[in-house]
């Protein structure tokens, strides 16, 4: 009899998923039944973008964290599928940093083509998932949110892809409940056009503090604050942004940090995280773990030590993403078909403990990109998914961090060749601080001084 | 053996159901094992007042649609609990529109000095109810949010006491997607210290747009819009706010109503109702119902038609609430203690559908009033809840909707007396309008004024 899997969200991890299968079979493989569930009615996961906020049409938990204005972070050049490069979909090259429709439209372009989209139930969201010990069976129960049905199938395999930057992490402040002002975790940010001349506090110092931040200043803020709980940021801000340590407490519309400053603010945008939160599993099957690049007991990063018929894709915090998610899925494929074998018990976690040690051992954010570039170049060493230069991938991000060290609202101004084409990225034709319009054909367009042969000046 | 009962939610509902076995216990009844699962960390349920807004700190659904400064909007003579009076409760008369805190301290008091709290697992959520047909039982698998376990137990009877206050019905509008201010469901509004000055918007026409419009107001808004879809409310408002039909569309900051008006706003707060949503329970066991206050398929209201064992506590729309789930609680303990008989499938249906005709036949809100308040009256003859004077709530709640229709930025200032003890209600120190604390000190203070004896002006 056939295997049947069960893939647990269509965001760029399920797809990957899909597309590895898909992959297999192009190639002559009999690959199992699929059956991909999505609560949202299209695919792309964080970058399906939503105005809403909170719960969504049917009730459940909106899942992008995305906002309009988003650009990606991150170059574009280390998350670059290598089987389905940036020059491939859109026929020109585009600079390094480009917005989230951008991005949405090329993860969309690599599948859109192909038969795997039947394989996804839309607007299907994961109830409860269960493991039969005697029939070796997963129980998944479901339900269509258009109709309100509910059903249950059973999988021989469980592939969790719902990702992990969903539920916010939201910690108590003392006076909060009495801030009169607009307050929001960063997950239900949607826009900074209302913080224009208003005085704003970002409690957090990471990726999403630094981001919201930066948008908040370029959509004209009095003032942006940044709050840090171990140590502050440290880029160079322009005049109007600032960092300080933990709030101590709010009263009022005041905060008050640990050093003693106080300031009024108008809004506060809580940028402290998200958690690993599976609603769907047993506690004895939801991988339970800060976001970290090393979450314990998946072995090779990806199969539930708990139990091996189970895995999970993206569970890392991630300095690669959608060629990471790749390696992944490739890897889980071939456990899957039967052309990884796993070693028993012990032998994995043996291994899991090798790069615990490795992981532990590290220092800086220069070791962080090398640790996971090498996790994902012993993935793809084991399976027939296309090997690029993850020397160079490392290399690129590492550039990264310092282009952001010395410009934090220049960065995205930079441009990097692709590891895989060797193509140079454009440079935009509009900068990161001066576009206001994130969409697709504004990106592509070609401004009219270009048109009519003019330079900018 | 003893039989089980689940009891899933500790808001208003699962503590009557608390409530009425332990009323049957104290008189010598045996009562069975029960377990009330509360997501929340207290009880109380939309009285258990959040700053949070979207997941709580578990990741959950937030689940109190409740605001900084809200106040009851109908009087509270007509939720009197029959067995525990305002007066026993606050030993003294208080005003009949008490703010949140005030309730809250009400609902608690009542089963706070009992041992009923024990029988509460706090943060913890149901994930998945299962009933085997073979055994006759219900399967309830829960998450202790604060350990992460999951586990599942097995019960003879199921009670909904989760609410339908709590997950928002949010439609879509053509250009939301790009309004650059602030936009929330009513759920998710906190407070409108933050309109001061601001034009807002409401998109609705029932309580939440009332109240959260009259509270902008109340804030100091440059100017409130309420739109509707039928019809508009036709409060006699104060200037500065109007009603306009649906919205058409939006462009930006400016809303398009459907007859040609627009006009720009700061902020958008979708006043669009909540949905029957039960993700816990599979779909031949979840009610499925509009907003109304005759849900089909509950025999006398509460006693799910597909599943005789299952209970649903204030699933209606209420115009009585904490003492129409008494009525309801004691008629389903009595149900369990096997001291009423339920009638075969055709009679209950013969049944529910001589209600529904009734139902469709009502016109106006008088006329649903009597129709709730017959409803109460005729659970109370069936079981030892105390008898009250229905007809005297309904006059109340009639001249509720008159007091609106004078007054709508006063009623709250109206004062009625209780159908129990004959107490008047105090009128209150400070008027609703002037009010901008809401907690429980500074509503039972007694003003200076009144202390010294003097009169205020």
């Amino acid at each position: 009899m056939s295997k049947s899997v069960a893939i647990i969200g269509a965001g760029p991890s399920g797809m990957a998923q899909l597309r590895a299968f898909e992959s297999a079979q192009k190639k002559g493989q009999e690959i199992p039944e699929i059956v991909c569930f999505e609560k949202q009615d299209d695919w792309g996961g964080q970058w399906n973008y939503s105005w809403r906020t909170g719960t969504d049409r049917y009730g459940e938990p909106v899942h992008s964290s995305m906002y309009r204005n988003l650009w990606s972070n991150g170059p574009k050049e280390v998350l670059e599928f290598a089987d389905y490069t940036f020059d491939e979909h859109f026929g020109k090259p585009i600079s390094s940093y480009p917005p989230r429709e951008v991005l949405w439209d090329y993860i969309n372009g690599r599948v859109q083509q192909s038969d795997v989209k039947k394989m996804v139930r839309f607007s299907t969201v994961v109830r409860w998932v269960d493991y039969n010990e005697d029939t070796e069976l997963f129980t998944v129960t479901v339900e269509d949110l258009r109709t309100g049905k509910t059903e249950s199938n059973t999988f021989d395999y469980v592939v969790v892809g719902s990702g992990h930057f969903t539920f916010p992490n939201v910690p108590d402040f003392d006076g909060v409940e009495t801030f009169p002002g607009v307050i929001n975790h960063a997950h239900d940010f949607r826009g900074a056009e209302s913080f224009a001349d208003k005085d704003v506090l970002m409690i957090g110092a990471s990726y999403s503090a630094e981001d919201i931040g930066s948008q908040a200043y370029k959509m004209g803020a009095r003032s942006v604050t940044m709050s840090y709980r171990t140590q502050p940021m440290g880029y160079q801000w322009p005049e109007g942004i600032d960092e300080q340590p933990l709030v101590d407490h709010i009263d009022g519309s005041t905060v008050y940090f640990s050093n003693g400053v106080s300031k009024e603010f108008d809004a506060i945008i809580l940028c402290t995280g998200y958690l690993h939160h599976y609603p769907f599993l047993p506690s004895d099957l939801a991988l339970d773990s800060p976001n970290t690049i090393y979450p314990d007991h998946l072995y090779e990063g990806v199969v539930s030590e708990a139990n091996n018929k189970l895995f999970y894709l993206g569970a890392q915090d991630q300095w690669l993403t959608f060629n990471m998610f790749d390696a992944q899925a490739w890897f889980v494929r071939d456990i899957i078909l039967g052309r990884i074998e796993l070693p028993d018990a012990a032998t994995q976690r043996a291994h899991m403990d090798q790069w615990k040690d490795r992981f532990l051992a590290l220092s800086g954010k220069d070791d962080d990109i090398d640790f996971q570039c090498d996790y994902v170049r012993k993935l793809i060493e084991q399976t027939d998914y296309p090997m690029f230069d993850l020397v160079e991938v490392a290399d690129i991000l590492k550039s990264w961090t310092h282009d952001k060290k010395r410009d934090i609202m220049g960065y995205r101004n930079a441009v990097y060749p692709s590891v895989l084409t060797g193509t140079m990225a454009a440079q935009h034709h509009t900068e990161w601080l001066d576009a206001l319009d994130d969409s697709l054909a504004t990106y592509l367009a070609v401004p009219e001084s270009a048109e009519s042969g003019a330079t900018s000046v």
